[in-house]
Parts: C-alpha cells; structure tokens; sequence
C-alpha cells in the first residue's frame, strides 16, 4: 500500500485513547482489565485500514478484538472506522508485531488473525513474512493452549511458504480453502484489499490453523 | 473415466508375466528379490492407463516402480505401455489398495504416488477416497520410516480434503504447488488426465508429504 506522510495522525491517535492505547505494554497480563470483563480477545497483526476488526468487532460484541498496525498514518484510517463504529470491544494498537510478546502475557490472546500481510517475495526477507517460525514462536507464547490463526490473502507463493512453515512448525490445519468467494465459507468478512483484487480476479486463500494443545 | 468391458484383458495379463504380477500376496518383504537389486521402491496406487509411471521408469532406472490399478479394462494399457518401454524396473499389480497391507511388508515401500484419484464428492464415500485416514493408516505400514506421499490432482475440494486429512494424520508438509504447471517445479511427468484437464484450463495441484521419522 502507497504511505502518504500525515503528520497530524500522531496527535489524532493521541486524542483517541477510548480506541487506540498508547504504552501497550503496560497493559500486559492486565487486557481483561481495559475491557472491563473476561470475554476472549481475538487480535489482527497489520491491521491496516481497520475495516476487518472494526466490522468482526460489530458482528461479535462478545468478543474483544484488538487491531495492530506498525504505520501511523495507516491506522489512523481504523481510528476513524473505530469513532464512526462507536464499539467498546474494540482497541488499536500502532506497534511493530515484533513486540507482541511485550505486550500480551503468556495465553492471553485467544486467537490471531493474518489477513493480507506483506509477502515479503525475496527469499533473503524470508525473516520478515507473518507466517516465519520466529514469528510463529511469539504468537506461541502469547496465545491460549489450542488458540487458533486464521490466515487469508490472493499471494499464492505466501500461501505456499505458510502451508509449509505451519506444517513445520507442528500446527494442526483445520479449515482451508483455496478460492474463498467461490467457497460455502458463511460471514467472511472482506478487508479493503481483499475487495479491491478479487475484483480484480485474483483468488483468495483462507486456512485455520490450531496450535499445540498443551498446559502451560 | 469411463470403462470398456474387455473380455481379452485378462488374459492379456497373464501372457506377461515379466510386467504383470500374479498372486502379488506371495512376494510380500520379497519384493527386493523379484527385482533383483535393492533399489528404493516407489508404488503408484491407481495407475490408470500407465502413462506415468512408465515415464517415471524410463526416466529414472535406479528406482524400481509398482503400479497397482483395480480394473482389469484399464490397466491393460498401462501393460501396452510397459511392453512398448521394455523397462526391467517396473512391474504392475491388478488389485484393489485394500490389499496393500497384504501385498508389501513393513517399510518395504520407499515412496508412495496418488495422481489424480477418484475425488468420491459425496459425503458418505468419504471413506472411499484414497486420502482418509484408513488408507493413511496402510500407507504408514508398508512406508519406510519419513517416506513421503506425493499427490497431485486437480479437484480443488479433494485437495483441500486431504490437506486437512494429512495434517490431522501428523504428516508433514514438504512441497505444495496450487498451480504446478505455472510455477518452476521441475520434471513433471504428466499422467493422461492432468494433459486433458489442464487443456481444458483446470489448475494442477500437488504436495509432498512426509510421514513420520520413527524407528519400526
């Protein structure tokens, strides 16, 4: 996605905080706390314009869900479906993923989502793909023994690569489907992306993966 | 595919038996010595009319293959194949699967080839499909320890079936093309029905799995 500079989107995030939490990790361990009851938090990592959490938080009040995305003047953009939606269950977070695990506690997430994240196509950014073991190793740690990622994207050489690396990793595939509007798959909910290239015909690839059940 | 009775085939296959092996339940942990070398052992479970793995057989003389292949009516061709090669590493067997386990020892199998099978659509043939877990459950015992599987076929919902089906079994996944013939695997040997069906425009997919190290 093409970055526009928007200096005033720092202080916009600022005047937010019912939506968009500043210093993350002094909410670690205590997430339940901000929402203010005990339901499951479901996150998404590259949040982007917000229009996936921001509907997933409307459809599923008894869900909290939180939004991450590393570029200011991106999820500035979620910011304002976040005011216009007005739902308590949901908060943004304008981070790097590679903090997660400062910022959630051992099994406090109950689920991940991925959705069109940045393929990173050269083998030498392999390192930096959402779906690399080192990656997989955060979101093992922070979430719930059997907690799920849900992954959909058009990139077919990173659905590919991710197959293989949940595989590796020792995750169980529970759903998959290789052309998702073309699928009996009930309620998808389409991100801005999503909509834009599978009208541009691309397909879209959507898979459940489960983590280890194990007591921790 | 559609069947032609042959009343002659039968007795077709009885004429060669240098290709056609009779009563297969008697070179059970044998197998080795009816090839005369101890050449890894790679087995195709429907072969169809044989394209493939007399392809694979002239290509590559240091394997010793086996096709096994139900209908009498169809394998024939895969013997008119055999006799046209005149390949000393292969040898086809006209049985069900059912009867892998009575017909190949334990580990006497190196590698193991589904080509587009039979997709069985319905959910009540799911047992039929050569993916389910009680077929998995014989490939494990005649495979040697991490043999793998190699699947290619190109029924999107069949792929998807077993992809899930292998995971849940504990299989890894090595390789996956979502669309073999536009990406750079090399060496494809194209059975009957992938040439007519991707003329037709159908994706090919294809995976490698691996079952597990373990000492038997």
């Amino acid at each position: 996605m093409r970055l526009r500079n928007k200096p005033w989107a720092k202080e916009k995030l600022l005047n937010y905080p019912q939506f968009v939490v500043h210093h993350p990790e002094t909410w670690k361990e205590k997430w339940h706390d901000l929402f203010g009851n005990n339901h499951p938090i479901h996150i998404e990592i590259g949040t982007g314009k917000g229009r996936f959490i921001t509907e997933m938080a409307k459809a599923n009040p008894e869900i909290n869900y939180i939004g991450i995305e590393a570029y200011t003047s991106v999820i500035v953009s979620a910011l304002d479906r976040a005011i216009e939606a007005e739902v308590p269950n949901l908060k943004l977070l304008n981070m790097n993923a590679q903090k997660l695990i400062d910022v959630f506690g051992p099994g406090e997430i109950d689920r991940l989502y991925l959705n069109f994240s940045d393929p990173w196509p050269k083998n030498k950014h392999e390192k930096r793909r959402l779906t690399y073991k080192s990656f997989l190793d955060m979101y093992a740690k922070v979430l719930v023994s059997g907690g799920e990622l849900h992954f959909k994207t058009d990139n077919q050489a990173l659905f590919e690569y991710s197959l293989i690396s949940f595989s590796e990793y020792g995750l169980k595939l529970k759903y998959i489907s290789l052309d998702l509007h073309n699928s009996d798959f009930q309620g998808n909910i389409m991100t801005e992306y999503e909509e834009k290239f599978s009208q541009k015909g691309n397909r879209i690839y959507r898979c459940e993966v489960q983590f280890p059940t194990i007591s921790k």
